[in-house]
This record gives structure tokens, sequence and C-alpha cells, in this order.
């Protein structure tokens, strides 16, 4: 089932450098991983933020929990999910 | 260029049931001209509100506007616009 | 799965008072067929308010919008969704 | 008596893991011991966020006070109280 | 148990002034029924508002919806409730 | 005069606990001069908030400000005041 | 004592001009019998807005009340009240 | 000096088509007179949204409301104004 | 031309309380500077919150701005701005 | 194609002061850089604010964000877009 996902960070400005850039590196990592594994659909980047917009197919909100989580930026993340239907306006579906 | 529009449709009430069926009609209509032409790449409905989110594809903010003034039900949204880039953790371009 | 659901219903002055009536006498009914049917698990009204909290387990958002739009009140409702996991301080599953 | 509680914790970003670990741990603890109580009658973690919804039974505004100030994250949490009332349109009660 | 609950009126104006002039006496009358009754403990007009805050001393919340509901002017209310607890530094208890 | 008072306090989390403390007892001695002073004529702690309803009863604005500012707690309060006057459908004033 | 007084006049876009145009004339006389009694001490217009900016000294906040609900415009305000106390940094009463 | 104005329009979907359609045509008349008198520097139409945001140079704030208040559809306008200065970062004033 | 500005000053718990009385002074020094020179026409203190209310008369948004940016507190200011004119409704102007 | 930029810098009082200093020198660099470029067509200060407000004339949103993140003061704004188009009341281009 589809979620639609806003993130934004909001990474607090006394964290050491470094270890923003480490943990920077680690979700990007984190988010190609998820990506082959059809979790992730889409990623946008919301131009002027820091933040992105998602669409994630998940079993469960369980399961989309479990990936939120699993992100090394989660405990910096504000976290907005609604959840998707189909829309009898789709005339061929592409997800 | 990729925009992520929210629309939420507000009909007042008072607005003749027929001329509501009517408009939600020619809504879908416009909707599935759009889709072919790769105007709109997606589009979701929200569960439990009557309001959708979609990606469009345009080429500029002015051809925008006069994709979404095109809507019958243009008089009746409340529209949420926001700018969109390739994110940098995308492994594929999927747009 | 399971959503939080949380409705407002706001009844515009205008409407005749016997629709009114006859409206919340069918959304009644419907609530009493979604309950047997296990769709909706918990149903509460919020003291004060023409509000109302519940708990609905479903197929999937889909299925929720669905059953939202079914209800006789459904145009004058302001709906929001929450998708809820089991929380891991829960000792044993009550839904 | 019923009451509906949002609780959404925020945990400053500098309090030390460990503390923060050790609390949750007691937290969790602290749950499990008002569940066979009944005053905790359901718990949810909300999809995405740092939160949960709770249904507490309480003999009074007082009680359920005192079981949410007894709580380890108390401190770093913000708490969200409606006062819940049997819904008209409930078939058979079930809490 | 006692609660607070702020009250705003908001009358449209498309109703008849005949109207509203008969339900405002009748809010008063039943104002005046409940306070000998000990249900309404307090009750003042916030400077320069349709608005008032009242305390109420009830069994239950199902009590102060229907307390609530009974008002003439309640389809015309926006109410915010409250729960209230004695508090730790009262010197005595005046309510 | 009548003043609706709603204080809400938020210690911030890197305030030594000797301190806390020790503010918390200054403040409820503080309280409990008031309040024979006839300042402070009633005080509702909110269920589930560090938050509190208080009706004070002062010479004029000024006073209410050298009242509230006298709290030891004041720096870490977020206080919102609302003028009262007596309510027309007010049967025996009770303040 | 001194209030605040933000008004912000919304009126209805059904309401017949000349009903309109007959309660601005009554407005603007209402506060012309004011200025003089000393009731109105300051009045300006926010630019760009239908909204006013006005001081009032007055004997209590139900006088304030009694004066603003006696203004013609008043059941299409929305009014915002802020009492004011003499500023430590002012050198020279001019109020 | 100059002023930055956010307009949106909410048109009550009420409003004769007709009138709505002369009033939109006076609207832009009046703006293009008010461009070659200099007062109106800048206007653009915000994508997406029945709202417009302009750069007025005036004489002063009684100036700027008179022309705004002059515009066709000021009663069915939102306004927001903030009062501009040039920015130290600035290389070559434009305005 | 007349600006409302409303302050208000919010300290950070962590400034050495000296450093606050020495800008708390500075800042009663500065505004006592700015009254004699008739840029600050009135000043209040608003009951209950560390803000205050006040009419600048100045020649420009510029020099409003460079007024606001001199006050010793200015880098802990919340500051809102609102240009102001002349009330139709005034009988004598009083500023 | 243009967007309205609204930035507001949220400098956190920690910093040290030699560090602000450099970073808003830079950042005044980095700003003239960008208009001979003509990437920036206005800038302007909103009084009273750490804030500005500007227009951009980009390739893409993606430029757009390129050049909003490599501002020296980015990791301290807060900033809001919005995509612009020509309003149909201009009578001349002037951007």
């Amino acid at each position: 089932m589809l979620f639609h996902v806003t993130i934004t960070v909001r990474m607090p400005h006394e964290v050491d450098p470094n270890k923003v850039k480490q943990l920077r590196e680690r979700e990007r990592e984190r988010a190609a991983d998820l990506q082959p594994q059809g979790k992730c659909l889409h990623l946008w980047r919301v131009a002027g933020k820091s933040a992105n917009v998602s669409i994630f197919d998940v079993e469960s909100p369980a399961e989309l929990h479990e990936v939120l989580e699993s992100l090394p930026l989660y405990p910096y993340m504000d976290v907005e999910v609604a959840a998707l239907c189909r829309h009898p306006g789709l005339i061929r579906a592409t997800d």
C-alpha cells in the first residue's frame, strides 16, 4: 500500500559537522538500499528546503514505521504521513 | 520541471447536486486529457479526504497555472504548490 | 490494518432540520452496519464537540476511503487519518 | 471514565544516549504495569512519528494526571487530553 | 469532577434576529437552571468577545456532553474542554 | 477586577534538577501567599499538562503584571491573559 | 485602566450595501461620541486592512465590553483585547 | 517608500458570474492605471493560486491604503502588507 | 509616518544573568533616548507578557529598521510591524 | 523562470559572534555575486525583521536550490518559495 511521506530534516546547529557529514552519507546509502527493494517508489527534494517528498510502497503501517525509523537521520526528522489510494481520474496505473 | 501539487476541493453545500455531478465528470475528463500529454505524471487520492496529490511536469510556472486554472473544479480548489528537484539520494531517475 | 480517524461534523446552519435529522439517522444505521463487519473496532464521542474518534480495521487505504465516503454525513465531515502500528510497550494485543 | 491521550515524545538531542535508553526501558516497564491494572485500555503507535495514542480508564482527571506524571518520559512529552463519552452509534460497548 | 469549558458563540448573520433573541433568552434560562443544581460552578464573560469561560462540576464526560448539548445555542457554539485537577499549590479548596 | 490567566511552564531540560526543585518550592510558597490576600481567587491544574488556570482579582493590569512577574517560575512561563466581566446569565455572584 | 484593542471588521458580502453604509455611518458617530468622553484615547487604521487599533481607557473590563458591544458594527467584528500597563522605560506618561 | 503587498482574492461562489467578470475587468483597468503612475512597481501572479504579489511605491501608509481600497475587488481581498527597506547586500538599486 | 510595533522579548535561559541585567539597562536608556526625539510616541507593556506595544513616528521603513536594530535587546526580539493611517472616525488628531 | 523567495535568518544566540560576523560578510559577497549574473533580480529587507524578500530568475527549481544552498547563512535560514507567473494585469514587463 502507498503512503505519501514528507520529511523535513531539522539538524541542530550544535551537532558536530563531521557527525552530520557521516549521518548524511549513511542516509544516502540507506535510501539507495530501499529503492531497489521497491519500498521507496519516488523521492524528490523540495526546492529551497531541507525537505523531501517520497512515495513508499509497504505491506503495512508497521513496515512503514520500521523503514522510517531505520533512517540514520530519523532522530532529526519531522515526518508527515498520508495514506494514498488510487485516484478515480487516473487513466493508467503508473505506480 | 516538476511541481508537487496538493489540491483540496471545498465544495460549498449550497451548490446544486446536478452541477456538482457535471463538474466532477468534466474534471475527470480534463484529468484524463492531461495524463497522455505527460503534464500530470502522478495522481493519488488522499484517504479520507476530498484531496489529491499530483506531480506535474510543465515548462514553466505559467504553464502550471494555466493547467490548474483549466480544471473545472478550480474555483472550489485550495491549491498548494512546491517546486521539486531531483533528490541526490535517488539512484535511478524514475520520472 | 489499523487507522485512527477523527471526524468533526460541521453542519451548515442553513441545512433543513428535517434533512439533518434524516442524515443523522442514516449515519447511525451505517455505523451500526460497520461494527459487526469488524471494520470499525472502536467509536467514541469527544465530550463537548460534534466530533468522534474511531479505530478502523481495513484491508487498505482504499477500503478506508470507501467506508468513510459511504457515510451519509461525509459531505459535512472534516476527517483526519493516522496510520497506526502495534506499540512495543503493549503487553497483550487487544485489537 | 475514558480519556483519549495523544503523547508526542520530544527528546532533546543533547540528552545522553544511555540515559535515553534507560528512560525508554523504564517507560516500557511502567506502561506494562498500567495495562493489567486496567488504567490503559488501548495503546497504539502512530506510524512515522515518535508519538502514540492511548485510551485511559481512570477515576478522575486527577488520577489521569498522576498516571501521566508517573511516566519516566513525562518531562519530554507533549500531551493532549480529550474526555470521551460512549457514542450513541455504538451497538455494543467494547470498552 | 471539574471541567474548564470555553464557549465561543458564532451566530451566522443570516439567522433571523427574533430567533436569535429567543435563543439568547432560552440560553439564559438554561444557564440559570444549571447553577442551583451545582453543575455550573462559575461563569464569566470574556471582555470584548462573544465568549465565556465556565467551570462545570459533573459526574462524567457524558454528563458534561449532555449538559452542553442541552444549551439552546449549542449548534452555534465552538466549545473547548479541559479536564481539571486540584492544584498542589492551593491552600484551601474553594470549589 | 478579574483576569483569567493560563500559565504553561516550559522548563528547559538543561536546568539543574536541584534548581528546578527549589524553584517549584518557592513557586508553591508564593502561590500560598497570594491566596489569603485574595489576589488569586481560583487555581486549577490542567490534567496531563504542566499548565494551570487561575482567576486573579487585582486592582489593575499593572498589579496583575507585578504579581505574575513575582512568581519564581515566571522566566519559564508562557502566560495568556483574558479580562473577565460578570456574565449576564449568572444568577448569583460567587466571586 | 488601559486596553489595547484590535478590531477587524468582517462584513459578509450578502449584507445589503445600504445597510452597510448606514452601519458605517452610525459606527463613525459612535466613535466620535466615545472620544470626547475619553474612553477611546487613540484610534488608528491598519494600512491595507479593514482593521483598526485603538487604546481604550475604562473603569473595568465590564465597561470595555459595554463600549465595544455598543458599536453598530460589533456583530461583524473580530476583537482582540490586551490589558496594558505603564512601561518602565517610559520617561513621561503621555496617556 | 516601498511596501510588499500580497493579495489573495476570495470570491464567494454565490456572486453572480457576470458581476465577477465585470469586477475583474475593472480590476485590470485599475491596475493598468496604477502602473504608469509608478505606484505599482512590480506585479506577479502566484502559480496555482488566486493570489498576487506586488511592490508599491507610495508616499505614506495612507496613500497605500487609498490605492488598495480603490481596487474594485478590494471587498473580496485578503491583504498582507510589509514595509520594505533597501537591502545592505544590494549592489545596485533597481527600484 | 506611523508604525505599530509589537515586540516580544525571548531571552534564552542560558544567557548570563549579569549580561541580561546590563542589556535591560541599556535597553531602557535607548528607549529613553528615542522618546524626546519623538521617534517613539507611545510605549506600553502588555500585562503578563515579556512584550510591549509601541507607536513609532519615523521618516521611512528604513529609519524604523535602523531604530529597532539599534535596540540592545534586538537579537532576542520577535518584532511585528504594521503601517498605520489616520482613522476616518478620529475627530481630533492626537498623534 | 521567476521565484519569490522569503528568507528569515534565525541565528542561534550561542553561535560565536565572530563567526556570525564572518558569515554575514560572506553572505553579502555571495549576494553581490548573484546580482550581476542576473540570478537575483530584486532584493529587499523587511522592516523590523531579520528577513528579506527576493525575486530569483533561474533555469529550474534545481538551480534555485543550488543557489540558495550556496548561501553561507543557508543552515540558519527558514526559506519559503513561491513560483511566479506574469500577471495578466501587467501592462509592461519590467522583469
